[in-house]
């Protein structure tokens, strides 16, 4: 199975109101929930392409154990560690015209919880066949919360993917993980200065993260696909068409695609080829979490990945 | 005690934002939860002010656990029919210019639900010195649900207090209730046409659910005080000040202050006098279900009300 870790999960809540109005009141039409994060996405994902998976993390309160019967009503196996505090929504105020968020704050995480949490994820990294770290860290947990997990799954020789940001993924990289996900601007958010642009600057951006420990990076853009540094050569993979849709989750496709790559044994582009189809395939998808079968399975046999030529100085 | 009625209780939910912007992504700084609906308000003011109380009502899922956890720390005795299905919330997205709500539908009621609430209800009336019967009815339940409480109230010689507006308090009127807090909107929502606004207006409006059954009407006029037809004449109370704050609660202040007075067998002036210092107090408290012990201890003793000479077409 593939093991997926969200630290900081959330109940996803949609408010559908007929037009959101500052400082009005609005009666709310329609309420709906989902237990959301970035690797219970990942877990979704992975259970509706029939991938085995476990997701775990930690949930508390009233809310995580809306999260619990959300993911069993979904029938996605969890093994969450439970912690005091509650587990934090995420609202999504949805009018005819586009989306409002309101994210809460990280439920606070003590230091005993997280020791309970590390036990329990050693024991299940062991028989996981790729580990999806996700997302961001609630309070009270170190920065390098990710490292000691990356660590963990290197002890038992299954391959990791750290999808985070900022000084989170930069504590990441020193522990050696299999794979980190950045975007642009999370590429951005570890070196410092301004998102990199163009292929050869983002060529380089994922070439320092590979430096600084990462086994291989690779860099989401949106509808211009997908650039990787890897130990075998540089990949672009681009969509061989433009996909509408909602763009919430395609990062996640990315990762769930790579870590069942990871977990089967396939190559680079293999891997850069399912990742980009996924991707397209979730944004064609209504909801978050969800993918459109049909596009997936077009668009995988149509999507290449092809070698980069590395800039000299990068070249390794 | 003081039983309180709130068949749509809510967990009242506020955000704390920078600034509401609508489509925008906002990271909520403060999430602060309290029970609420207007009999849960009601009896917060009573507990405040040291009078016995019970609050019941409807309240079901994870939601409603927090409510009822949430009237556990704030001590205020509840006896809480369960239902299946999960209780509304409130939220309200505070920014530093003003507030804006989001009002959830309120859960589905089943016919065996609210027998079971009717014959709880039954037991704890025939122990009340006063029922409050507050706000607006959960989807399922008829529309004569308080129609059916002010009877059952009336049977045990108990006073009952109707705060609610359109078909729930039309329906209401016939049963009988002791008193009915409309505030102008609510008085044209029965009678229909324009809220009225004199004060002779209103009195004539008050008059008419008298005849349809209210043994006396208060009307609520926000900074303009009280008008009320009752058994002993009209009156008129009006706050000798005007006090600045959060208008929210005001006439949740009155009821409670008619309901004490209900219990305590206080006069229509003692009454109508407490509930507009009552009310003013928490118009000057900082949050809903609050008040302000001074301005009421200040207020009771100013405030004074006055007989009102009916119009001769509407003296009995």
């Amino acid at each position: 199975m593939i093991l997926t870790v969200t630290l900081n999960a959330a109940l996803d809540v949609t408010y559908r109101v007929d037009e959101l109005r500052p400082h009005a009141t609005h009666r709310v039409r329609e309420v709906s929930t989902r237990p959301g994060g970035k690797g219970v996405n990942v877990a979704a994902l992975l259970t509706a392409l029939d991938e085995p998976v476990v997701a775990t993390g930690l949930v508390g309160g009233p809310t995580g154990e809306q999260i619990r019967d959300g993911l069993a009503a979904a029938e996605i196996p969890e093994a969450f560690v439970p912690i005091a505090a509650d587990s934090r929504r995420t609202l999504v105020v949805a009018d005819g015209t586009d989306a409002t968020g309101f994210w809460e704050p990280g439920p606070p995480v003590t230091e005993a919880e997280w020791d309970a949490f590390v036990n329990r994820f050693r024991g299940l990294a062991r028989v996981a066949r790729a580990v999806v770290l996700s997302g961001s860290l609630p309070a009270g947990l170190p920065d390098d919360a990710y490292a000691q997990l990356v660590a963990i799954t290197a002890e038992a020789s299954v391959p990791s993917i750290v999808d985070a940001e900022g000084a989170v993924l930069a504590a990441a990289l020193p522990a050696g993980p299999t794979v980190v996900k950045p975007n642009a601007a999370e590429l951005a958010s570890v070196r410092g200065g301004a998102a990199p642009e163009t292929p050869a600057e983002v060529l380089a951006a994922a070439h320092a993260l590979r430096d600084a420990g990462a086994r291989a990076v690779v860099c989401s853009r949106g509808p211009d696909g997908l650039i990787a540094s890897t130990p075998d050569g540089a990949y672009r993979a681009v969509p061989p068409e433009t996909v509408a849709g909602n763009p919430t989750g395609a990062g996640d496709a990315v990762v769930a695609a790579l870590a069942r790559g990871l977990a089967n044994g396939e190559s680079w582009p293999t891997m850069l080829t399912a990742a980009v189809a996924l991707s397209a395939a979730a944004v064609a998808a209504p909801v978050a979490g969800a993918v459109d079968g049909s596009a997936y399975d077009r668009l995988r046999h149509t999507v290449e990945a092809e070698s980069m030529v590395l800039p000299g100085s990068l070249a390794d």
